[in-house]
């Protein structure tokens, strides 16, 4: 047995207080592994008088960063603060300490991961973030060594627990949008506030750190393409229904021949594929490559308990080099600079949902615009006119199309003094 | 760029080709990950002169194997002839040689994993065989890293794409064992000799590994249960279906408090799982951990490029720490003794198919000599009666019972008058 590996803990929420846990419980499994003990020396939490379900040795609890940050006896840094300050100030100090550091934070490692991994880099130690994608589901891991080989071409998938749940509710249970948010946060699903969820932003960030590594680029968050659910109306799920789709919130990341395509929209999925069949809070992301095929990963997309085993599991990688006085840190191999695709550019299927005038030639005028604009229709629903209203529904699903010229046919459908309202547009994929 | 990494290939076969290949193809992007060349050194092949689709530089090639292994300039031998002999003694002659070795071999490392192992860390090198279970899908690496804090409960996966894709050709084409078999035979999805295969044989060996890992204990895959797939019949996938199963077969691995349980044999398997769905030549592997609950990795179980996949992953991540001069071999965490238990212990549910006299009392006789045996029904089918041998068909779905009751209670079965044939019977899980 060498010496003791020291871990300082920033955070005792939900996934902090189940690390803690873990620590405590599994320490001599831990040890056996790793040839040394993991001790927790400090733990950083804002209210250190709280009663909390977590039980660190209370000497170890402190309301000041830099006592965690700082401290020499702290080898390894589990940052579990989440949002992008000061969690960013923290693993930059911590770092610049020469401490490794384990993150969970996804919207620190989209915005800044290339910058904290050269610092890492240059100062000798490990950052690592296996739990800021997909929770338990081993993720960064697999790009940055199980797939390293291969030419990867996409990725789909859904990577957000709480918009899957809210879109499972909407469509086994016919309720809508409010109904369905609301339900999850009453089961703690969703939070009080949940606008990064529902309006895609927490699916943009893991997006950007998966394309990234896939892609060997780096990827600003800001330069996807991103719409969350809160447009989606039971409507849309019953013709979705219809024409043998799901709607998922689907994160794609696409390579082009001199660009990627990177996009967080909700999309008809067709039913048969792996993708529709994800419900509830789980995640499932399918990867391509040009030699592994396609690769399916699927589990647990959020929760203290998965989240605990990607930050144990990156701490027993450091702790384990660090015990045999190994520095293993993984280059930073963003080295290629792809330029993200226009999202005006982007090419693909699109379902339509008008109200319109219940008279004839309706279908005429609405196709004629569509044509002017090169947009070429697969399939027509016209539904059962209200006859109070004297309006009708008609769905339309379109062959692939270009997003620019899709927005100025709609623009110029709504126009038409047949349409009362383009009700939704939604994008189609497989 | 530090020096060249020498590649030595022992086989070109179907997987040795796409590896040269790849190792030709992407030399310049696995160079820049590695931070050094990849160079193949030697080319171990029975017959040199052979016309090949690969394109090893033809003074490579060499029909002696020492001329590869014992080559000063080979850091990475790369095993892939399959089959235990010779390849055990070239693994252990590479190793003793001091180098690296990746390996796709199921056998070898089911049988000789653990000593292999501890050789390879005696002679402080590495020893890899991500390749060996479900090909491109990471899953050795999943329990040597991302796993590595969970205790995992059990491992229920499709290892084996030959009997997968047999199985489900009989399923959707109502088709029979033997007609599936040459089905796959003439797609190259079987070998000419299918034993090792459509028997278990190879989902044993990799279940042996698998399981071994997750449990940390040293696993003979002579202490699993083994049964494979010729019994089945297209009435089993009829009845199946009725009840709701697909039928699967299975390497099911379960931590009971004392003992673990292992096996592989067909199984009944609820047509809504995700094991269920899986069709064709591809595997599955879900696990349950505690904490990371329950992931489930799907991919191609087989083919040339699949395999390379995980065999370049494993070259490139000992080819990376070569280049930095660092030696980070696993720990072999096998610290573990849990006995396995025995099968005639093993309580599940079972599928019973009886050919009977059709007359009346029948089932009555078969429940009293079940009862006696302590195995409770849960459903009962009596199928239309033929006229002409004056036989019915009972299937027997089971509640959990004991294996040696079930099969004190079919030998019992059997010695009744009214039942002309025990046809079948088959576990069920889920």
């Amino acid at each position: 047995m060498t010496k003791d590996i020291g871990v300082a803990l920033l955070g005792l929420g939900v996934v902090g207080s189940c690390v803690a846990d873990v620590l405590l419980d599994k320490a001599d499994k831990l040890a056996e592994q790793v040839g040394a003990s993991l001790v927790l020396k400090k733990v950083l939490e804002r209210d250190i008088t709280k009663r909390r379900s977590a039980r660190p040795n209370p000497q170890t609890l402190t309301d000041r960063a830099e006592d965690a940050i700082d401290d020499p006896e702290v080898d390894i840094v589990i940052e579990l603060l989440g949002g992008e300050h000061p969690a960013l100030e923290y693993i930059t100090r911590a770092i610049t300490n020469n401490k490794h550091v384990v993150t969970a934070n996804k919207e620190v490692m989209a915005k800044y991961g290339y910058k904290l991994l050269s610092l890492a880099q240059k100062h000798n130690v490990d950052l690592r973030y296996e739990a800021s994608v997909g929770s338990g589901i081993p993720l960064i891991s697999s790009f940055l060594q199980d797939l390293a080989a291969n030419d990867i071409s996409a990725i789909y998938a859904i990577l957000n627990g709480t918009t899957n749940y809210i879109l499972t509710q909407m469509s086994q249970e016919g309720i809508d949008f409010r109904t369905a948010l609301e339900q999850a946060q009453k089961l703690g699903y969703a939070e009080a506030n949940p606008a990064n969820d529902i309006e895609g932003m927490d699916t943009t960030y893991k997006l950007a750190i998966l394309a990234s590594l896939a892609f060997h680029t780096p990827l600003s968050p800001n330069n996807i393409y991103c719409e969350g659910i809160s447009r989606l109306a039971t409507d849309d799920f019953r013709y979705a229904r219809e024409f043998g789709y799901a709607i998922k919130l689907l994160a794609i990341a696409r390579r082009l021949p001199d660009t990627i395509e990177v996009r967080v929209h909700p999309t008809f999925t067709p039913q048969n594929s792996q993708l529709a069949k994800v419900d509830g809070v789980y995640n499932a992301i399918q990867v391509e490559g040009d030699l592994a095929g396609r690769l399916v990963f699927y589990g647990r997309g959020a929760g203290g308990l998965a989240a605990s085993s990607a930050i144990m599991a990156d701490v027993l990688t450091i702790a384990r080099n660090a015990c045999r006085g190994v520095t293993n840190i993984p280059r930073v191999e963003l080295s290629q600079r792809i330029p993200v695709e226009a999202m005006s550019d982007v090419k693909t299927r699109y379902y339509f949902r008008l109200q319109v005038a219940d008279r004839p030639g309706v279908l005429a005028q609405i196709s004629k615009v569509l044509g002017d604009n090169l947009i070429s229709i697969s399939s027509v629903l016209q539904k059962e006119s209200d006859l109070s209203s004297q309006s009708a529904v008609i769905v339309i699903m379109t062959h692939p199309a270009e997003e620019k010229a899709v927005q100025k046919a709609l623009k110029d459908v709504r126009h038409l003094a047949v349409v009362k309202e383009v009700s939704n547009f939604i994008r189609v994929e497989g």
